[in-house]
C-alpha cells in the first residue's frame, strides 16, 4: 500500500468521533485512515486537528443587486474561502426575466468555471418570473442543481401562493428548497413609517425587521412546506423565534432544517450604531440582533435545532454601502464571512464550551455537505475526496482587513481575536493553502453536480 | 314595590348560575330578581327557562357584495332575530372609497334606524382605502362604534403591513378589532389551480381554503396584534387549527377571543356535494369543514378557548347563488342563521351534553354583549335592560323555510329537528314575540352606542 | 312583598358581576335582589361592597397533634371567622385507630355543635388505619361528609397503593378527595441530613421540603386520581411546580382543582429567619417559599389554575412552637389565618390589580362553596342562605394580635396594613358581626350535610 | 504497513456513515480503515456489512433470585452473546448484606474471569443495605465499576429518600446511575388486589403494572436526579409514558438516557395469554405491553428519545417458571435475548424501515459502549479494539431453542423468522465465531475497568 501523501500524527476530528490516526491519500481521494501509515510525501500534524474541508453552502460571489455587484468574484472569493479552510462552496443562479433556468445556469457556470480555486455547486433561484418556468425544474435537477432558492422578501419575493407552487415543483423532483423567510409586507410598512418619521440611519435597520416576524415567516413557510409534503431548509436564522418554529416542526417529525451565520453568532445589533459608514457596513438581512438572540443561536446549534453554519457571504465596498447613509433601506445588504467561518465557530464556539469539537465539524463541514447533496465531501472516510484541513487549535489570529483576503475594504469582525486557525488546506489531495499562503491555481476548482432523488 | 311586569316561577339561567326566581320589570329595565314578586301583569314561566335576550354581534343585513345584496333587510332580519330570541345585533358599516367613516356611519344608521325592531350596534370596516382615514378612528369610537372590522381576504383585504397600521390605530382608542382571518394568496392560487383543472363545483370550495391556512392566518393575526399590543377578536373560527392558535395565545395571557357560528357547529362539508344549486347554497367563508373540525369547535366552546357564538348571517337568494354554479369562486358567500342560533346551540349543545346551560347563555348572550361593549345587555341583573327570553326547553321545532322567518328561499338547516325554542321574547320590557308571533313595531329598536375606553 | 331585612344601596359583587342593587332578606334566606327594595329593618350599604359570606373549607380547630392541640376551639375559631367575614367553615374528623368513621363523626360533631357560631361541615380523614374501614365511605357520604382527606406526608401518610385504594373508594360514591401532597420519603431524608449536619433552626424547614418535590407529589397524585377516574382537590398549593402540574391536568380536561392560603400569598420564606421563637411561629407544611413562588400563586388564581383560597388555619401557641426550637422538625405546624383571609385577598389581590373583584369573591366565597358541595352558600341569589358580608373597601386595618380575635398569642401577619375590612357579617339573616363587634350566640351555627352524587 | 488480518471489500456501517473500505487489524486493535489494504490473512466480506462488535450493557448471568438462579452462566451466556455478534457485556454485582462492595466485586469477578469468552464489565448494585456503604462508591469507581444500579421496585427497592442519597453519592464521583423505575407501592397493591380476586394467571402480570406508573416512576426518578444534579440512565423502558418523561427532560437539556430491549420491541402482551407455562415464560418486569407501546419504542429509538438497546437477559428454566403458575407474582422474572439482539433489531428495525443502518449500529454498539464508559469498544476507528462483526444482511434465521445457544429450554421468540445474521464475530482480533460455530476459548475474555470522571 503506497500513498501519494500521508497526514501523520494528527488528532482526527469528525462529526462523530475524535481519534488519533494518520490519513493516507492516493490521487484526489482519501485511501486510508490508520496507524503508522507512511509515504515519502508526508505532513506532520502532531498537535494539530485534522478535519474535513469545510463546506459553505450559502455564498454570493459577483452578485448583482441593483446598481451594485458583490465585491468578491469567483476567484477572490474561493481563494479567501480556501485560506479559511473551506474547500467547497455553493453560490446561486438568478435567471433573467426572459431567460430559461438552464441558460442562466450555463451562463453562471461560464462565470465560475474558469475562476474557482475550490469545488463548487449552484442553487437555482425561483423568483416571480420563474413561476412560469417551473416545467424546467426537473431538467435543472438533472443538471446538478437540485436545490432551489426562494425569497419571501425583496423584489424576488414570492407571495404565499407562488411559494406553494414553487415548493410543489421542487417536491416533485425530491429537490431541496432553501428559503429566505421574512414578512415583507410588515417590513415595508415599518421602513416607510421609520423613514416618514425621519429615522434614516442604520440604527433603524433591525428595528424595521422585528425578530418575531422572522419567526412568523419561518412558521408560515413550514406550514406551506408541510402542506405540499416537502422538506425545506431555512436560510440565515437570526433569532429564537425562528429557531422555535423549526424546533417545533422537527419534534413533530417534519423534515425542516436551518442554518445560521457567523455575523449572527459573533456580533450584536449595536454594530448598527457605529458612526458614519461603519454603521452601514454590517447591514444585512435578516439583521443582526441582540445578545439574547445570539445566545439562542449558539444553543440551537448545540441542541441540534439548527444544523448548519454558512456565511451568506455577500460583501459590498464601503463606497457602495455609503450610498445608503441617508436612507438605511437603500444600503446594499451583506457582509463578508467566507474566510473566517471555520475558525470563528471554533474559537467562539468550541473554546468557550458552547459546542463540542464534533458539533463544530458537523455544522461547518459534514452536515452542510450532506444537506446539499455532496456525496464525496464533508467527511474523512476512505473513498471521499481528500478535502482536508490541518487546523492549529492554538494559533492566534486577529481578524482585520489586514489579515483577511476577502476583496472588500472592511470587515465586521475588525479587531476580533480568534484562537485557532487553519494551517493547511488540501483540496482533492492538493495543498492549496500552507502557512497562510495560497498556492492553488485559478480555475482548478470544479462544478459538482448534486442530484437529489 | 310595584312592577310593570313580572316573570314568575321560571328557572333562571345565567352565565354563572341556575336558580328559581321571579323577575320584576319596571319600564324598560329589570327591577328585581326575587321570590314571590307580583304584579298585575305577570307571565307564568313555570317549566320554562328564563334567559337574557340573545346577542348576535356578527350579522350582515342588506349588505351589497358585487352585484348582489344580502336578502334580509334591517326589518326582516331583526324580526327573524327576535323570533329566535335575539334582542341585540351588531351589523357593519362599509365606507365607500371617497367617503369618510363618519359619513358612512350616518348613512348606515339612516338605513337601519327606521326599520330595526330590536336594538343594534355597528362595527366600522377598515378596508385598504380606510388606511388613509385612520385619523377618524377616535371620532368613530366616540360615535359609539369602537369595534373595527378588518379582512385578511377578499377585495377588502389588508396586507400584513396595512393590518398592523389598522390594529395600531384601534389600539390607540382601546377599541376592539374584529377580524376575518384567512390566507388570501394561498386561496387565490388554489382557486385558480382548481378552476384550471376543471374543478368548478361547490365541492371544491372548502378544498380551496384548507383549514391549516385558516390556522396560519389566525396565528399571524395574533402575532401582529401582540406586536401592537392590542386585543383582537377572531371572527367565524371553523377548525381546530385556528382554535389552537387562539388557545395558545390565551394560555400566554394574550387578550385574544374567538367565535364560531351555527353553520360550523351543525353542518359538515358534505353539504357542498348536494346536487345543483343546493350545493351552492351553503357556500360561505371560511367554509364549513369536516366532522373533526365540528367536534373541535364544540370542545373549544366547552373549554373556553372560543367564547362566543354569532351567526355571520348573510343570506343570498337561491337565484343569486345559482349564478356561480359554473365557478364556485363566484358564488356570493353567506348563510342565514340569525333566527335559529339560540335554539340550535341549546338543542345540539346542551341537550347532547356538550355544553352546560351556563355555557349556552354565556356564549350566546353574556359573553358577546360584554365583548362588544354593551353595558346593559346580556345579563339578568337589576338595572339591566329588560331583554329576556322565556325558552321552552321541550318545544320541538323543525327548521325549514316554512317555519323560519328569514327573508331567503332556502335554509342550510332544512329538516333539522330541534328540541327547545323561545316562547317569548321581551325587548326593553316589551313583549315583541309571543308564541311564535311577532308583535313588535318596525323602527322600535335603537342604535346603542358602545364606547371602549 | 315584605322583607325582614333589606341591605340597601350597596355595590353587589358576585363571582360573575358587579352591579348596584338592594338585597331583601326573608327569614334565613335571600328573597330578592332588586332596585328600591324596602323594609322597616334596613341597612344602608352605600359606598360599601356587598358580597356573599366567605367560605373557608380548610380549618383545624381544637385539633390534636402529638402532645399539642391547636389553640382555637370551635367557638373562638368560628367567632374569629365571623369577625373576618367568613360564614361557613369546613373542619376535619380523624378517627382513632379502632374507631369507626361514623363514630368519629358523631364525636366530632358533639365537640362542634354546641360551640360553633356559624355553619360548618366536616371532611373525613382516611389514614392508614382507615384503609380497613373503606366499607364505611358510603355511609359517611350519606351522613353529609362526602369529602375525604388524605395525606401523602406525616404519620397519617398513605403510600401510593393505599392512596389508590382510598381514591377508588371515594370515587365509588362520587365524593371529593382533598389531599395534602408532598414527597414524604424525600422530606424525611432531608430532615435527617440537615439535623445530622447541625442545621436545626426553622431556617432549614423550607430547605427540607423543596418545592419541586411538592410539584412531583401533586403530579403523582393526579396520575393516581386519573387512573382511578376520580376528581381530586389539592390542598395548600405553595409553588409554581405544583400549579403547573394542576394546570397541565386541567388543560387535558382532568377534574383537578387546587387551593392556596394567605400565608403563601402574603409571606415569603425569610419569615423563618426571624430570631428565636418568631422564626418558629410560621412553621407550617408545605412551607412558605420565596417571592417567585408567591408571584406564581397570585398568577395561578388570576388565570384560574388555582380556584380557591382557604386558610389551613391551625394555630399553636408560642409556647408550643418554642418546644421545637432545637429541632425544627418537632415544631407543631400551622398558622392562624381564619380571620384575615377575605380582607387579605382583597387588599393584597384586588387593590394591587392582581385579581378582579369577581375573582376575589369567586376564590373566597363561591368556588369553595360549590367545590365542597354547599348548595345554599357562597352566592347572592334568591333562595340561598342570607350569608352576606358588607365590606368596607377603604377601611384600614393593621393586622396584629391586638386587632385579631384568633385564640393565639402571635400572628404571622403582625404589622401588615390592610385596606378593606368587613363592616358587617350576616349569617342566615342574622347580624353576627357589626362594626367589629361579635354579636352572635355560641352554638347558633349548624352542621351542614353536604352530599355528593 | 502490514496487518495480521484484513477484512476486505465489506460495506462498513458505523453510527455515522456507510462506506466501502477494508479494515486492517494488527494484534488486538484496528490499525487502518482504507482502500486496498492487504495481508496474508484476509477475509472477504463482499456483500456483507462490517459493524462494530455489539455491546450489551444489561445482562444477568448466573444471577440468584430467591431460590432460583438465572440459567446462563458466564460461559454459556458470553458464548451465546458472541454467537449473536456481541463482543462486550455488562453484568452486575450484588453485595450481601454484610459484605463490602469491593469484596462483592472481587467475588463476582472470581466467578466471571475464568469463564467469559468476550470482554465484560460490571455494574455495582446499591440496595437498601448499601446506603450504609456509600463511602465505598469512590473506591468502586476506581476499581472500574463506576456505574451503579438502583431499584425502585422489588426487595432491593430504595425509597425516594434513599434513592436521593444513592444518586448523590454517585454524582460525587461523576458515575453513572442505571435505574429500574416502577412504582412499587402501586404494583404491590394491584397484585394483592388481583390475587384476592382470584386473578392468578400470567395474564394479570402486565395488568398489575400499568404503563402510566412506569412513566410516573421515570418522571420521579428524573426529578430526583435533577435535584442532585446527576445524569441518569433509565433501564428497560417499555412504554410511551416513560419515553415522554425522558424526552421532556432531554428537551430541557437534562442528561437523561434510556434503553429498551428486544422483548419489548418484538413481542406484545398477548404472550401472557399462552396456555400453561408458555404464558409464564415471558414474565419479566416491567412487563411486555400492547402494540401501541411497541410502536412508541421503535419511534423513540428512531427519534433519539431512547438511545440504547440492551437485553436485560435473565433466563430461568421452564421448570423454574412453572413454580409460579398458581400465582403470577411468584414467577421468576426474565427472558433470554442476549444472542438475538443485534439481528433482531436489524431484521425488525432496519429492514422494516423503522431505523436506519446507522441507528442500528448506534443503538446496539456505539451508544451503549460510550454510555457505559468503554473507551475502546463500539466503534470502527484506528486504535480501537478489533471487536468486529461481519453481518450477512440476507441470511435467514428462524429463532428457536434449536437454533439458539442460550442455556434455557425455551425462547420467547420461538418461530420468529429473521433476515440477517452475524457470519463472523471477531473479539480483539481473534475470530471467535465463524459460520455459526463458536471457536473461542473459555476465559479468554477480560474484565474492562470503566472509569468515569
Amino acid at each position: 500500500m503506497s500513498f501519494d501523501l500521508v497526514i501523520k500524527n494528527g488528532t482526527v476530528v469528525t462529526a462523530d468521533a475524535v481519534f488519533w490516526a494518520d490519513i493516507g491519500i492516493q490521487g484526489e481521494s482519501i485511501a486510508a485512515i490508520g496507524q503508522e501509515l507512511n509515504a515519502e510525501n508526508q505532513i506532520n500534524a502532531a498537535g494539530k486537528l485534522v478535519v474535513p474541508g469545510a463546506v459553505d453552502i450559502h455564498v454570493h460571489f459577483q452578485m448583482p443587486i441593483g446598481d451594485f455587484i458583490s465585491s468578491d468574484d469567483f476567484f477572490s472569493g474561493t481563494r479567501a474561502a480556501a485560506l479559511g479552510g473551506t474547500t467547497t462552496i455553493v453560490d446561486f443562479v438568478e435567471p433573467d426575466e426572459d431567460e430559461s433556468m438552464l441558460a442562466a445556469l450555463s451562463k453562471r457556470r461560464a462565470e465560475a468555471d474558469p475562476r474557482v480555486v475550490i469545488d463548487y455547486g449552484l442553487h437555482m433561484t425561483i423568483g416571480p418570473t420563474e413561476i412560469g418556468k417551473l416545467g424546467e425544474v426537473q431538467a435543472v435537477n438533472e443538471a446538478g442543481c437540485g436545490s432551489f432558492k426562494m425569497y419571501m422578501a425583496y423584489g424576488l419575493r414570492l407571495d404565499d401562493g407562488q411559494l406553494l407552487q414553487a415548493l410543489e415543483a421542487v417536491r416533485q423532483v425530491n429537490g431541496l428548497p432553501v428559503v429566505h423567510a421574512e414578512n415583507w409586507d410588515v417590513i415595508c410598512m415599518l421602513i416607510e413609517q421609520n423613514l416618514a418619521q425621519g429615522n434614516r440611519t442604520p440604527h433603524w435597520h433591525p428595528r424595521s425587521r422585528p425578530a418575531r416576524f422572522e419567526g412568523e415567516a419561518v412558521g408560515r413557510l413550514i406550514e406551506l412546506a408541510d402542506y405540499v409534503g416537502t422538506r425545506v431548509h431555512v436560510f440565515h436564522v437570526t433569532c429564537d423565534e425562528a429557531v422555535q418554529a423549526i424546533a417545533r416542526a422537527r419534534r413533530n417529525g417534519k423534515p425542516v432544517t436551518g442554518e445560521t451565520c457567523p455575523q449572527y453568532l459573533l456580533l450584536t445589533q449595536d454594530v448598527y450604531d457605529a458612526p458614519g459608514v461603519r454603521g452601514a457596513w454590517p447591514v444585512c438581512s435578516p439583521p443582526i440582533r441582540g445578545q439574547e438572540a445570539q445566545d439562542a443561536l449558539w444553543r440551537a446549534l448545540s441542541e441540534g435545532n439548527l444544523q448548519v453554519v454558512t456565511t451568506d457571504h455577500c460583501p459590498f465596498t464601503s463606497a457602495d454601502k455609503a450610498t445608503g447613509l441617508g436612507d438605511f433601506s437603500q444600503i446594499p445588504g451583506g457582509v463578508p464571512s467566507v474566510e473566517s467561518r471555520l475558525a470563528a465557530v471554533y474559537s467562539c464556539g468550541v473554546r468557550t464550551g458552547r459546542l463540542t469539537l464534533n458539533q463544530w465539524v458537523d455544522t461547518c463541514c459534514s452536515a452542510p455537505a450532506e444537506l446539499a447533496g455532496f456525496t464525496r465531501k464533508g467527511r474523512i472516510l476512505p473513498g471521499y475526496d481528500a478535502d482536508l484541513v490541518i487546523f492549529d487549535p492554538d494559533q492566534q489570529k486577529t481578524l482585520s482587513t489586514e489579515t483577511l483576503h476577502e476583496n472588500v475594504d472592511w470587515t465586521p469582525y475588525e479587531g476580533i481575536e480568534l484562537v485557532g486557525w487553519p494551517e493547511m488546506t488540501i483540496s482533492r489531495g492538493e495543498i492549496v493553502v500552507k502557512g497562510g499562503q495560497f498556492s492553488g491555481r485559478e480555475g482548478r476548482g470544479r462544478f459538482v453536480a448534486r442530484r437529489f432523488d
